[in-house]
C-alpha cells in the first residue's frame, strides 16, 4: 500500500444549482469514508479552464495536505488525458484532474509535477452509463482510492511529466512609459487582480493613471486597506495574494471601471 | 439500539441565501457530532417539489450508505406528514423528507419503502418558535437520532408504505411517427436531460429533426461528447445518466432551444 | 492547554463565486486537522454588517458547542480590532470575527461576553502578503488554535468586553393607533422578517391592515402556515424564530408589497 491521505481538497465549475457537487462528494464518501472533502469554489464560470487554473494557484498554497480535486473539463468524453500528478517531495501531493492546462500553474507552484499517470483502468472508475460527468465516474473515484492507499501507478499508465499541458499566465508589458497588465479575475466584492505585482507598480507613484479601452483616464492611488478610499475614488491595493488589485471602497471596481477577467489596463505615472 | 449510520446524505430547495441549511446542519451537528452530512444539492427551484424528486432519483445511485434527508416541503405546517422510510434489505437506508411525492421515485429506485414510520413523537422533534422550518425542528432531529441508533418505530406511528404519496414521472409517448419527449431537467450548462432512454431515440437515426412549440424544426446529432459538436450545432448524447440529452458544445441547448423543465420535445425521423 | 472544540460554525459574505471561503477551510483543516466546519450561510449581501448580525443572531441558539467564526468585514485592514470574545458559562463557546458590531446581537443572546482578547500575537497568524483577507490569515488560524487547545489569551491582550462595538437592533415603535415595524430579513422565499413578536401583533386583530411606503393599504391574515393563504393573499405568520413574518404561499411577499431589509411597514387594525 501506498500512503493514505485524509483530505481531498476539491474545485470545479459544477456550480451549487445540480447535484454534480454532490454526486462526487457522494462517490467519495462511499470508496473512503475516513476522508474529509474541503470544497474551495464550485461557482468558476462555465468552461473557464484558465479561471480554475488562475483559482487554483491562488488557492494551493494553502490547502491541507492531501489530495486536490479540480474539474473544469470542456472536452470530457474526448481523448483528452484524465491525469492524477504527484508534486511535491516524496509525492507528498497529488493533483487530480483533466489534462488540459487547468492544474499546471497549481503544479508549478507546487515545485512541478515528479509523476504522472493516465486514470484509464477501469477498475479504479465507476462504470458509467454515459460519458459526460467524469468527476463522478473518473475523478471521483481516483481520488478516493489514492486516499485509501492504492497506488497512483494502480490507476494507469504513467505519461510523461514534461508532456503534461501547460497553461499561459499572462505577464504585463511595457509599451513606453506605460504598463499595460491584464485583469486575471474579479472577486464578488468587485475587485479586480492585476497579473502585476507591487515591485512593478513601484515607479508609476502612489497616484497612478489608469486606463480602460477607450473611457476617460482615471486616477487610482495606492492604498493598504479600502476604508482609506473616498466614496468612488479608484485604488489599488495589494491584495491577499501578493498582487496588485484595483478597488472601491466597498463598491465594485469592475462595474465602475468596466472591467472582466482578461480585460486589458493601461498604467502610467501621472506627470 | 437500532443500526446506527454515520453518512447523512441532505437535499433541500433551501438555496445559500440564508442559514436555512446551516441551521440543518447545525441541529445534525449538536445530536449526533459522529455523523458527516454530504450536501447534495440546495438551489433546486423554491417549492418545486417534481424537480426535486427528480434531482433525487439520479443521485441516489451514488449516495453513501445511510440516511438521506430531502426537503423541498411547500405544505410545511400543514397535514401533510412528515416522514420516515426504510428502504433496501434490512432496512439499510432511511428517507427523510416530507410525504409530498419527493422521495418517491428514489425510493423506488431503492426497491421501494419496506416501513414507515410518521414524525410525530416529541420527544425527537425540537420544540419550535413557529411552524415553518420542518426542516431544523422535525426532519433534522429525526435524522440526527435515527443515525444514532434511536429506532424508526420511537419516532412516531407506522404508517402504511403503499398509502405514501406517489410522484408522477412522466413517460414519453407516440404520436405517429414522431416522439413526444418531456425535459426532465435543465443543468447548469443548460444541456436538457429528456425522459428518453437510447434505446427509444435509436430507430430515429442519426441526425434527428427536433421541434420545440412553433419554433422551425432543427436538426439535432448523436454524439459521444459534446465537444464532437461544431459551434452552434444542436447534440444528442447519452447522459451520465442514461438518459437522452440535449446539448450544445460549451454553450446552453435551453437558451437555443427555449427548453425549461417541463418542455415537450417532439423528435422525429428526417426523410 | 485549554479546553479544545471540534466544531467552529462559520458564517460569512464571501459568497460561492471565490475560493475565499474555501481558504478559510483550508486553513483550519492545515492547523486543526480535528475539527468539523459547519458552514451557517456565505451568501450575507456583501459588506452588510447589520444582515450578518441579524443571520448570526438568529442560527446562535441552534450551532453546535464549539466555535462560531463570523465575518463580515468592510473595515479590513484598518484598525477595527480583530477579536476572540467567551460567552456562555465557563467560556463555553467563542466567538469570533471584526469588532464592528457584527457579533454583538448573538453574543448577547448568549448571556454577554466574559472575556476577550485583540487578536494580534504574530505567532497564531499567518503571514499575508496583503492585509485583505483577514479571514484566511487572522480569523481563520485563530479559530484553529483556539479549537486546539491554545488559551485564548495567548492570542493576544485582553481588551474590556464593555468596550465590544454594539449592534444597534430596531424595535417596534407606535404613531398612535400605527404599529410600525422594520423588515429585518427577507429570506429566500420573499418571507418578511419583522421586528415584532406575537404578542405585539395580537390586539389589530386577525385580519391587519398593511402599508409599505406610498402603496395603498392590503390586507393580511393571521395564519399558521403558508399553505393557509389562498393564491395572492398577504399572511402574517409566526416563523421559526418566534417572530412574525409577511408571507405569501409559494410566492414572495417581498415583491408583491415591495420590501427589502430595513424597509418600513406600517400595520394598523381594520376598522
Amino acid at each position: 500500500m501506498a500512503r493514505r491521505f485524509d483530505t481531498i481538497s476539491f474545485l470545479s465549475d459544477y456550480g451549487h444549482a445540480d447535484e454534480f457537487g454532490g454526486g462526487v462528494h457522494s462517490v467519495i464518501r462511499s470508496i473512503a469514508p475516513h476522508v474529509t472533502v474541503v470544497d474551495l469554489v464550485h461557482d468558476l464560470a462555465p468552461f473557464d479552464v484558465r479561471g480554475g487554473s488562475l483559482a487554483l494557484s491562488r488557492a494551493i498554497q494553502y490547502v491541507a495536505p492531501g489530495i486536490v480535486l479540480a474539474i473544469v473539463d470542456p472536452g470530457v468524453g474526448t481523448d483528452r488525458r484524465a491525469i492524477a500528478a504527484e508534486v511535491g517531495e516524496d509525492g507528498e501531493g497529488i493533483l487530480i484532474g483533466p489534462d488540459n492546462g487547468l492544474l499546471a500553474p497549481a503544479a508549478l507552484m507546487c515545485g512541478g509535477v515528479t509523476r504522472a499517470v493516465e486514470l484509464t483502468n477501469p477498475e479504479y472508475r465507476l462504470v458509467a452509463p454515459g460519458p459526460t460527468f467524469a468527476g463522478r465516474d473518473v475523478f471521483a473515484p481516483a481520488a478516493a482510492h489514492l486516499a485509501s492507499g492504492v497506488p497512483i501507478t494502480a490507476l494507469g499508465p504513467e505519461i510523461d511529466p514534461y508532456q503534461l499541458r501547460p497553461s499561459l499566465v499572462p505577464l504585463p508589458r511595457s509599451d513606453g512609459d506605460v504598463l499595460i497588465a491584464e485583469v486575471l479575475w474579479v472577486d464578488r466584492y468587485g475587485n479586480c487582480q492585476l497579473n502585476l505585482d507591487p515591485d512593478e507598480l513601484a515607479p508609476l507613484g502612489d497616484v497612478v493613471g489608469v486606463r480602460v479601452g477607450t473611457d476617460p483616464r482615471r486616477s487610482a492611488k495606492r492604498v493598504g486597506a479600502f476604508a482609506e478610499l473616498a466614496p468612488g475614488q479608484v485604488g489599488l491595493i495589494v491584495d491577499s495574494y501578493g498582487l496588485i488589485s484595483l478597488a472601491l471602497d466597498q463598491s465594485s471596481a469592475a462595474d465602475a471601471l468596466h472591467l472582466h477577467p482578461g480585460a486589458e489596463v493601461r498604467l502610467e505615472a501621472l506627470a
